[in-house]
């Protein structure tokens, strides 16, 4: 293996109804096009590997509402822990351009701000499941808050089709963090207005990436 | 619920070979016969929740060995933080005497020295699973290594059977931690001199465990 061909990570962040979705298959279609499939990896948590696939069960079984918030979280940065062992390093050890659907600012924002479990508690306990490891890039797609819920009503027929006051102050709390979160780390987070048509915010993203690797991966 | 009756959390942490399991059955008897068995629980991690069965399951699973040391720290770490919301602070709250075998201190010794983890580093993880729960009162039952080992070798027919240099090494890794928790932490953590003979050993653990609570649990 040789080390000296390293790849990069980039993460794509955002509330729902962002665009991530969307976001990201574009991009993924112009970096394969620009580098080969080969050198572009995919992924989102909690990956292909049969161990964060046995932790995802315990998180989404049926059965388990009492699961404390808590357990929650600790259970999202062991499968967390172990998709970077599995398959994130190997990705880039391999020289891989990997695009990452969520990485650790979703769990802040989501479990520290949204499940109000504490930014900073769920930030800490996250570095000994991230050691070291954070993108070299993040794309964080923002959009207020009335905006998103109304794009997830319109596109989405199983989520309720109106802006209640709950969903709206949680969204609002997610991104309040994310806001926080950008502000905290400007070099690694860059901000996209996700609430521009579909195609410029591809194009916005396409150009930060350009901008943050001039060498096009080379 | 009455939440003026609240409850004892007495840990019992040791290497292996210190006797731990003889003496903890003992106490347990003495405070039954003390308080009658409603007021004693006796528990260890992970406990019979069913949250903390399934993430046992995972870890002990035999085909997960390709798991990552910090997979595994965090595992554990949210099966002891449902054991936590489960069953531990439900006994304090009727009032109960816990007797623990094995809390965090075990999850630093063994995970952060023994494995090389990091003492420091998995003790902060492991504050996010405790959320300021520590044992009103640790005992430690201290063993030089070589007596401990030679103590599994002699009671356990499945051990190997002889002292070799890395269980030793590892033996004493473990130790080492548990003097520095000691030391670090004198108020919650009494040592008891676990190379005594079992009767000496589970009478200064009797005597510790009355000078720390004279009123005897009233």
């Amino acid at each position: 293996m040789n080390e000296q061909v390293r790849g990069k990570f980039i993460s794509f962040e955002g509330p729902d109804g962002a665009g991530k979705t969307s976001v990201l298959r574009a991009i993924q279609k112009r970096l394969v096009d620009q580098l080969g499939a080969d050198r572009v990896m995919y992924t989102r948590e909690p990956g292909g590997n049969h161990i964060s696939e046995q932790i995802r069960r315990v998180l989404f079984s049926p059965e388990n509402t009492d699961m404390d918030g808590r357990t929650e979280a600790l259970l999202f940065a062991a499968a967390r822990r172990q998709h970077i062992v599995s398959e994130i390093v190997p990705g880039l050890r391999a020289g891989k351009v990997i695009l990452c659907d969520r990485y650790v600012d979703s769990s802040i924002a989501y479990q520290g701000a949204g499940r109000q479990l504490g930014e900073e508690a769920i930030w800490q306990m996250n570095q000994f499941a991230i050691d070291g490891l954070l993108p070299d890039l993040t794309i964080y797609l923002d959009v207020e808050s009335a905006v998103g819920l109304r794009r997830i009503a319109e596109h989405r027929a199983d989520q309720v089709n109106r802006l209640d006051e709950e969903k709206l102050a949680f969204h609002q709390t997610v991104r309040a963090a994310y806001l926080r979160l950008y502000r905290a780390h400007p070099d690694r987070i860059k901000l996209i207005d996700a609430s521009q048509p579909l195609d410029q915010v591809i194009a916005d993203v396409a150009q930060t990436i350009e901008q943050r690797f001039p060498d096009r991966f080379e």
